[in-house]
């Protein structure tokens, strides 16, 4: 049943359609559009007495003689193979005052359940992260005592099929999104889930703040840990701050995705598997290719770079990228979700521009179009929006050395910056700039890539740019070497066997323009973005050294 | 020089700025307007200033004394390492007669060089799949004998700058896409190609008609194999053809997100490095990570499943699949991009629905938006437009064996379809239906994945389905097996060991809603759009059992 309808339909009518399936047909329209609106009826009321027909063919799990054992009871599985096409419930989300009085199916899973003696149970409801309390209340020829058992017997998390009756209660509500009440007249479960799980939702859903709060009224609640929360993510994905975070980094894609596609850019896909190493570095995993040696590729830049040379003149590729690496950190991954664009150029600011614009922009479409996800982040892990500008500050790597000179902090001005003296100089810029959004270029040529262009003024830097977000690098991009000897050279220069990347090398003897790009972690992002203190907050299923399951 | 710029400005000016580079600002503007855009203006100028500069420091090759020297030569690597923010030119494409007399700068490819005497050459210049004649004349203080030798001389496929003047000649212009000729004053060489390359772009580009044509009129032209075309792929990549096939593949992407997105579906990233196997094939991928056993994905199956128990509703996927066949076929490779959604539903029909509308979209766009490209394939592969319905007709798979034994083709009611049979259904339903594009359902449920849910009717039956394009497989889908039980249950009798599938059949016992979904090979939807024969054309850089490079 669709929202729309259940605003239209009295709850008398559909009490009677669910308890007769021989319907009369109105017989009154007479204009085209009235018989289109009827047939559409008629196709709706189809439906309801077939779903109607798989009711009464459900069985009922009550022990005792029930004459309402219809009602409810376990949807078997025959049922739910396709037999009946039903579709459309009024959502939980749509569940308000106006549809007071009205009768509607609703489902979602049983989050919450309790009885209140014999003759009454509650079950809290969730469906897309809006829930509802249902009343089941025993009634004469309405609602068997049998059936308030069978509810109350219900398993957490089980998905159901419930049909009643709105209500509006004296009182709020708490411990449901909905302020009103569904007066329950049949509940079906659809599936059954096992009897304790082993994480509760609600435990999964409580923030720091309010397990601290409890702590100091002498209550203990449970705290979920990161790796119970992993093992079983399935349970942990539905807390509402989960819901929120993984509908943000699908935003954050389709933002990057239709900002580029409006520049120009055309979407590739390269190959994973590659021969040799695709930075030269040490952290990739290997693997046998029908006898040949391969690895995975730890990011797509030799192939991108040979997009351009194969003249598509402004790529971008969303897919995964691998590494090795012995990183036990908050924010490394051994594999994540790479965003990497590349194009021609003919000077590495035009890749600064675009990081500027399409950031700008997508900062700005999260804050529209995710409000409700970002407040449900924001309830369990508490964070301040991020402070960006309108047009992103760009600092040299020398000024940023400087300044944190000037702040009393020593680095080596041709090293790169630690995790410390990056967090460090992101406070610093907050400070005197007021963004926690900016881009460092003009990098040591010696911490960057053999693959990275030298500055034309001074061979110790280099054409290229990191960008941070709240103290963190995000994004790392460059002017290419384009001029096969110069690219051989550096590779050399950097230890890196130049027989293992020389189909690399030679996609440039055939012509290559200038060009650029840069690569960013699309669970970065999203982790920054939103405040948050793991990367495996934000990676649906998370692989690190230790973990390669589920 | 942007192109409305060049629209703008006499041959006289632009003569002018590039001969001094002192030149004064116009006085006369007194709104704020103009000064915005004079300030907008001297932007250009100071650019135009920088790129003077930049050309007066070119090396020129030339090694006689020439007056004339700084008009042309290679540019130095220096030059090229970001020294000045140069942006914009006018596109080969915009060249047209509206810009007859016009001083531009173009730059792009010398596809084709042709010197004729010592006084003339003439250079096609290719960008963005268009091409402009450009032709070097000596005249004495303008173009010298010395700059037409070193024309004359460059490489094909190098990358050029060229300044000059826009004219119409007499005559229609062969073996060029624009109309108007570029009377060359300046000409840099950005990047050269080596001498000799392994493929000309000509011969790549040629159609097997015009070979055809050619040899019965007794010449023999240059075929360039598939292996050879692989082998250097980036050259491969420039022709017409190619340029079409991965712009239309990276709209195939963008119409299938856009669409799901517009339909309540969220974009996730599943893991590709698993413990087990993702189907319980023998064809996957083996490594070892981080001292354990594991595999490459051969689908997102499990995973985008496993979303759907942590209630995303409705999900997608765009990343790599990994198959380890011996697969020697046109249609299949080791590596290739999946399309994946998964979405809870009640009945299969409810993912068909969305396959239809989805794909009808696809095929609609596809022909809006890429008839360029559409075209430019046509040239080089030709094909006919694809055949599809306004609502994509369905059949039964016992409808499609009756239809097969019907034109007296026999085949085991309960198994799968072969290559063979595929084709001659598509054929069959060509012929009686109209359309190349539809879907057989309910197949013999022996013939689908373990977790495929069985009919409710009939146990020997599924609730699953293949699309086909032109008598070819591109999509299989199905409702899965939701209930933990069942699932194991068939798991062992397709002889999967259930310990290591253990933590996917545990996601359904915390609940789990009956669900459906698809999966589809982007290569192939490419290659039967666009009727090609080989579905290596449509990756980028295809994976074969015999192929990991480049």
């Amino acid at each position: 049943m669709s929202s729309e309808e259940s605003q239209t339909m009295s709850s008398e009518e559909s009490q009677t359609l669910y308890s007769d399936s021989a319907v009369e047909p109105p017989q009154n329209e007479q204009s085209k559009k009235a018989a289109k609106k009827e047939a559409a009826k008629q196709e709706k009321l189809r439906r309801r007495q077939e779903a109607a027909a798989l009711a009464s063919t459900v069985q009922s799990v009550s022990v005792e003689d029930d004459p309402l054992a219809a009602n409810y009871g376990d949807v078997p599985i025959l049922e739910l193979q396709s037999k009946v096409d039903v579709r459309g419930w009024t959502e939980v989300g749509a569940l308000t005052e106006a549809l007071r009085d009205r009768y509607v199916v609703v489902h979602g899973r049983a989050q919450t359940i309790r009885a209140v003696g014999k003759n009454m149970a509650f079950v809290v409801v969730r469906e897309k992260g809006f829930t509802i309390q249902c009343v089941v209340t025993a009634q004469p020829d309405v609602v068997s005592r049998q059936m308030v058992k069978y509810v109350a017997a219900l398993s957490r998390e089980s998905i159901v099929d419930i049909e009643g009756i709105v209500s509006v209660p004296n009182v709020p509500i708490k411990g449901a999104s909905q302020q009103v009440e569904v007066q329950v007249r049949k509940l079906y479960c659809v599936n059954k889930a096992m009897p304790t799980l082993p994480i509760n939702i609600e435990d999964a859903a409580r923030s720091e703040a309010d397990i601290e709060k409890a702590l100091q009224a002498g209550e203990q609640l449970v705290r979920v840990n990161q790796d119970t929360r992993l093992n079983y993510r399935v349970l942990d994905l539905r807390t509402p701050a989960n819901q929120g975070i993984f509908r943000i980094q699908s935003e954050v894609g389709n933002v990057f995705r239709q900002f580029l596609l409006s520049e120009g850019f055309v979407e590739i896909h390269t190959p994973k598997l590659i021969a040799g190493s695709s930075e030269g570095g040490a952290a990739v995993f290997r693997l046998d290719y029908k006898g040949q040696p391969a690895c995975l590729a730890q990011s797509p830049q030799l192939h991108k770079q040979m997009a351009i040379c194969g003249d598509f003149g402004r790529v971008f590729e969303i897919g995964p990228v691998f590494r090795a690496e012995d990183s036990y950190t908050h924010r490394h991954l051994c594999e994540f979700t790479g965003l990497d664009i590349e194009m021609e150029i003919r000077h590495y600011f035009e890749v600064m521009d675009i990081v500027d614009r399409l950031f700008v922009t997508m900062f700005d479409t999260l804050n529209k179009n995710c409000s409700k996800e970002l407040e449900a982040v924001g309830r369990q892990y508490q964070f301040e929006p991020l402070k960006y500008l309108r047009q992103t500050l760009r600092l040299t790597f020398e000024e940023g050395i400087q300044m944190l000179k000037d702040a009393g902090v020593e680095v080596d001005p041709f090293g790169d910056l630690n995790t410390e003296s990056e967090r460090k100089l992101g406070q610093l810029v907050l400070e005197k700039y007021g963004t926690e959004f900016y881009i460092l270029h003009r990098y040591p040529l010696a911490v960057r890539p053999f693959y990275t262009m030298p500055c034309y003024d001074n061979p110790a830097y280099s054409n290229s740019f990191d960008v941070f977000i709240r103290g963190e690098e995000i994004i790392s991009g460059a002017q290419r070497v384009h001029v096969p000897e110069l690219l051989a050279e550096r590779a050399q220069a950097c230890g890196i066997d130049v027989q293992t990347i020389s189909t690399y090398i030679d996609s440039f003897r055939y012509g290559a323009p200038p060009h650029g790009g840069f690569g960013v972690g699309l669970e970065r992002v999203v982790m920054l973005f939103c405040g948050l203190n793991n990367i495996r907050k934000t990676s649906l299923f998370p692989r690190d050294p230790l973990r390669i399951a589920p």
